[in-house]
């Protein structure tokens, strides 16, 4: 055991758009040509989940046969929990070598980053100190064609297993959606510039009463040619190193000479 | 109404423990003292939700009339769905002077930040360009004593609208629970590197099916006395100054070098 062990990678699968999308299926058939996989999603769709955890509510985290031969469970939480109950209630004393995400249907670039249930768990894991990588297909479609994506990520993956990343680093890997044109290679990048400008459409229910739905559109303000929007718009698949350290450390000599605050 | 907007700066109060706790009503009595007003919070608790937003469901927004005097509404979505809505659809073409969060009840300090839905709001405010502040109290208590904030909140809040923060940068405001030891002033700190061991519990429910309670304890890796853990353990206020690159910018350089993939 403890040798077949040392010879293939454990690897822990999640991801954001739940345990029977197209994107995890494509992911599990990758890396369980590279390691033992272990799977641990969400029972149903997660998306823009951000980092949320769930503190005031029970989880549920049952064994599912959906991946033939492999170790899968579904979880109702959210993909930050995923990876917290796999590591303490599935892999327990085993340390996974990687932990994927994805493959997201949709990107995952730029700010998305922040509201990406997908980045959260591979951010979740590296605060554990597990490598992790979150691939996303620039492609929102739930039929999307994803089939060109298997290849990139094989090779991020064993690049990953042979280099291994910085402690608390995770790398959010965007691919571009299948068109004609060949995917020009990989950029290693930083996060651009961008936010969403949100669109809210009122509408009415049956019974008179107001709702909304949330509608946006992505703005780039940008212009750098060592983001991940440059590399994508310029088919590249874009590869950003994450840190969970959200503190603007240049503002700390700023505010320690501004404030003069008397307690 | 031009001139009356000048002089009085508009604040718009979000936070996640939703719109009838008791931090956001002490939040509410200080900042109305200092300028106009606008309430858009959680119809419930929203706790752990991170950087959530609500996109696979519809959005409620009404009116509510809890704050007497004040324009108040109650959002069925996450604290980053209450920004956005507040910007989009309650004040339209005004942009509030500052965004206050909370006050939490509980820390958001150290790593705490990225499960917070107190920071999401105020993060999301900072996306938006718009100056922020998340407030919490060191003390998970629905009722815990909350007053001795007030006199805290109310200068960070005039030193915040005398010498306005950079763009893009929000700040992580965690006050000490009351106790008999006097709080000692205010440490403008980095996040330190701690994290949240979990300890699940699990249960049967009625049906004899199993479920778990997440459960943990803070672990604080860090000894930096330039952290936010340090300062709120000697008795001082923790002041982080938060942005929303996530980008390890260290690691760009490493990954150029080592990776060498063919595409």
């Amino acid at each position: 055991m403890a040798k077949s062990r040392k010879a293939k990678p454990l690897i822990l699968v999640v991801n954001d758009d739940g345990i029977t999308s197209h994107g995890i299926r494509a992911l599990v058939e990758v890396v369980r040509t590279i390691g033992e996989v272990v799977v641990v999603a969400p029972d149903s769709p997660q998306s823009g989940m951000g980092h949320a955890i769930t503190i005031g509510n029970t989880l549920r985290l049952d064994k599912t046969d959906i991946f033939k031969g492999l170790d899968a469970y579904e979880c109702s939480g959210t993909p930050a929990d995923c990876v917290k109950l796999a590591k303490h209630i599935v892999l327990k004393d085993r340390t996974p070598d990687l932990v994927v995400s994805g493959i997201n249907h949709g990107s995952n670039s730029s700010i998305s980053v922040l509201y990406s249930g997908t980045m959260s768990a591979a951010i979740e894991a590296a605060i554990e100190g597990m490598p992790a990588i979150g691939f996303s297909l620039c492609d929102y479609k739930p039929n999307a064609e994803i089939d060109h994506c298997k290849e990139f990520v094989k090779k991020i993956v064993q690049q990953v297993l042979k280099t291994p990343l910085s402690r608390g680093v995770a790398l959010n890997v965007n691919i571009p959606a299948k068109t004609n044109k060949k995917i020009k290679g990989i950029k290693i990048c930083r996060q651009a510039r961008a936010k969403w400008q949100e669109n809210f459409e009122q509408r009415l229910d049956p019974h008179g009463r107001r709702y909304f739905w949330m509608n946006g559109s992505f703005i780039n303000f940008d212009k750098g040619e060592d983001t991940d929007e440059w590399a994508l718009t310029n088919n590249y698949i874009s590869v950003v190193p994450c840190a969970f350290d959200l503190t603007a450390h240049h503002s700390i000599p700023i505010l320690n000479h501004e404030w003069n605050i008397q307690i």
